[in-house]
């Protein structure tokens, strides 16, 4: 079995979704959790100055949404043909505009404009683009795409706690029963259990 | 030859990599570029209530991403094993993480602010990543990844005007001749010729 290491900081939020995918593919890993005092040290030496950064054999990958894409090939999580692999990832990347635009309310640091774009997007952007995220899960039982278990479904199980802190939206999943179904689906896998009953209890 | 239709802006932006591998791959398509004021009644009808949308024999396909990774693998531009395909998605997730930058600064309606955070940017993150960006595309010999002319090529050709306006960086390629060499190689590829001679120009 390689050697695996995945280094991001003491939080689910982008780097979730890597440590879900390798538990499911039953690949044991060094679950590097770095203090965040630590990252200006760090950050030259990762690939391109971000984290999430996982390590194969010595070899690095950077970018959490190309990490899940490649794991989900790896681990039969990926599409059946190129049209499901393109609704896939059409979906998540859906789902990381939602993640993107409630990020640049949640790390704006101007707190008067923070205020003032909170307002904004929880009136005129949020409700439309998570009412389409619930009419495609629920047209897709429960999943994000393709109508099954897709590395898509563990970018948005490995994030949705760090989305709703930064949408301000603690009870989304009771507002919307298909995110939950997502997501539970995703935590209830047999795979994750192992993984799920060590790993440390994050807010985010 | 199924009938396509690509909808998007009259500029190239995110558009312009799909028009782009479309012509690459030698299939005809209507280039419908809407006027602006039409698009709050068209957006409803759009599968994400984003543009751009491409339609393939009456299907539709969002995400300008996932449409060119999509069109990509049709017309043998994508990777020859998953570690290059997933070299592709990680350094395409990269130059788009720097357009997502420079974009929040672009589109800020607060002119105060706006300007703080160009500069803010232009001192803290663009240069780091611009560099990173030339380090990848030189060691790539004038390509995004893999070392040879992939669909993340055309992803940065056709939205590099966009890039540089929002960078406010008009002359980036002679900053970094990494991406005038990546762009011209795009532009001067014979399969686009018919194309181009017949495009909008557009300034982004």
């Amino acid at each position: 079995m390689p050697a695996v290491k995945l280094t991001y900081f003491p939080v689910k939020a982008l780097g979730e979704s890597t440590r879900l995918l390798l538990a499911y593919g039953g690949q044991e890993f060094e679950d590097f959790r770095i203090n965040p005092e630590t990252w200006p040290e760090l950050k030259p030496k990762t690939p391109l100055g971000q984290l999430p950064v996982l390590e194969i054999d010595g070899k690095q990958y950077a970018q959490s949404l190309a990490i899940g894409r490649y794991l989900g090939r790896k681990y039969g999580l990926s599409g059946a043909d190129i049209e499901e692999d393109f609704e896939i990832d059409q979906n998540v990347d859906f789902v990381n505009d939602i993640r993107a635009r409630a990020a640049l309310v949640h790390y704006e640091t101007d707190e008067v404009l923070k205020e003032k774009k909170h307002e904004d997007f929880s009136k005129n952007m949020y409700p439309a683009m998570l009412k389409k995220l619930d009419e495609i899960i629920t047209k897709n039982n429960g999943h994000l795409a393709a109508g099954k278990l897709t590395w898509g479904d563990f970018v948005l199980a490995g994030m949705f706690d760090y989305l709703k802190t930064m949408l301000r939206q603690p009870q989304l999943e009771q507002q919307y029963p298909s995110f939950k179904k997502l997501v539970d689906g995703v935590y209830a896998l047999p795979q994750l259990a192992k993984y799920l009953a060590q790993a440390p209890k994050t807010e985010i």
